[in-house]
C-alpha cells in the first residue's frame, strides 16, 4: 500500500495462495477468511492493525480494469462482509477503511487486484493525509465534471 | 478524508446534492458525473487531484453497513466506470484509489456514505503512511482469521 516500486513477481503470491492455500512459506489455509468461486479474502500479513484483509480475485487480473465486472462486485460485497466481521469480531476497531490501489504510482505493491479492509481507531499508526486543502475553482469542477461524464463507459 | 471529527450536518449535503443538484450554494448539476435511480457521482469541490470524483447512494445512509446490498453494489460498478473514465478523460493520472472511510475515526467527514476515486500520479501531494513495517506472528494471524471467519455474516 506504499508508492514503492514494485517488479511483478513469480510465481505471483496471489495466485498461489488462492489457488491452494498452505502453510508453507507464508499465509496458508490457517489465514483465510473466506473463499468463493470468484474470491479469496485472506488476513495481511503485515496489517496496518489487527484485522487487515485482503479481498482478492480468484484469476490473475492485475489492474482494476482486467477484472470482470461480476468478479469486481464479489469483491465489493466480499469486502463490506468482512467490514462487518472487523467490526463485530471482537478486535479494536472505530472504523473501518476500505482501499483500493490500480497501479504502482498509486501504492499497489503486488500487481495482483486487491481489495484492502482494515479496523482504524484513533490515534492508530495509519497516517492520510489527502491535501485536499483548497476548494477547486467551480469552472474547474465544470470543465472537469464534463470530461468524465464524455470518458465515461458504458454499463 | 481527513480524520477530523464531524457533526451531521443538517441539512445533509449529500442528500441535497442527490435529490436535486443545483448550482446555487456548491456542486450543481455542472458537478454531475453520473446519475440513476440509485446513485450520484459528483466531482468533489476539495480535489485530491483534478477528477477525484464522489460516488453516493441516492437515499441518506450514514454507514457502510446501513447501504442496501445493491445500492452498495451500484456503487462498486460506477465507482469503476468513474475511474475508468479518469483514466481515459485526459487528466493526469499515472494511477487510481477508490477509498471508503466508514466512521469518524476512520476519517469519515460527512455522514452519508460516500466512495472516493481518484486520480494519482507520482509526486503528487497526497501522502498515505500505512504503518505496515512488521510482519505479524502466524499465530496471531491464525487467531485473527478464525475470529473473521466466526464473525463474517451469511450472504
Amino acid at each position: 500500500m506504499s508508492n514503492a516500486r514494485s517488479e511483478k513477481p513469480r510465481p505471483c503470491p496471489f495466485c498461489t495462495y488462492s489457488e491452494s492455500p498452505s502453510p508453507a512459506g507464508g499465509p496458508g489455509a490457517e489465514s483465510v477468511v473466506y473463499k468463493d468461486d470468484q474470491v479469496i479474502a485472506l488476513v495481511d500479513i503485515r496489517p496496518v492493525n489487527e484485522g487487515h484483509t485482503l479481498v482478492i480475485p480468484r484469476g490473475h487480473y492485475p489492474h482494476l480494469s482486467d477484472v470482470p465486472e461480476p468478479t469486481w462486485l464479489a469483491m465489493a460485497s466480499v469486502g463490506r462482509r468482512v467490514a462487518t466481521a472487523i467490526r463485530q469480531g471482537g478486535l479494536r476497531c472505530e472504523g473501518i477503511n476500505l482501499f483500493y490501489a490500480d497501479g504502482a504510482p498509486a501504492g499497489q505493491e503486488v500487481p495482483h487486484s486487491h481489495l484492502h479492509v482494515f479496523p482504524r481507531f484513533r490515534g492508530d499508526r495509519f497516517k492520510l493525509d489527502s491535501g485536499q486543502d483548497q476548494v477547486a475553482p467551480s469552472e474547474e469542477l465544470k470543465r472537469t465534471a464534463a470530461k468524465l461524464r464524455a470518458a465515461l463507459p458504458p454499463l
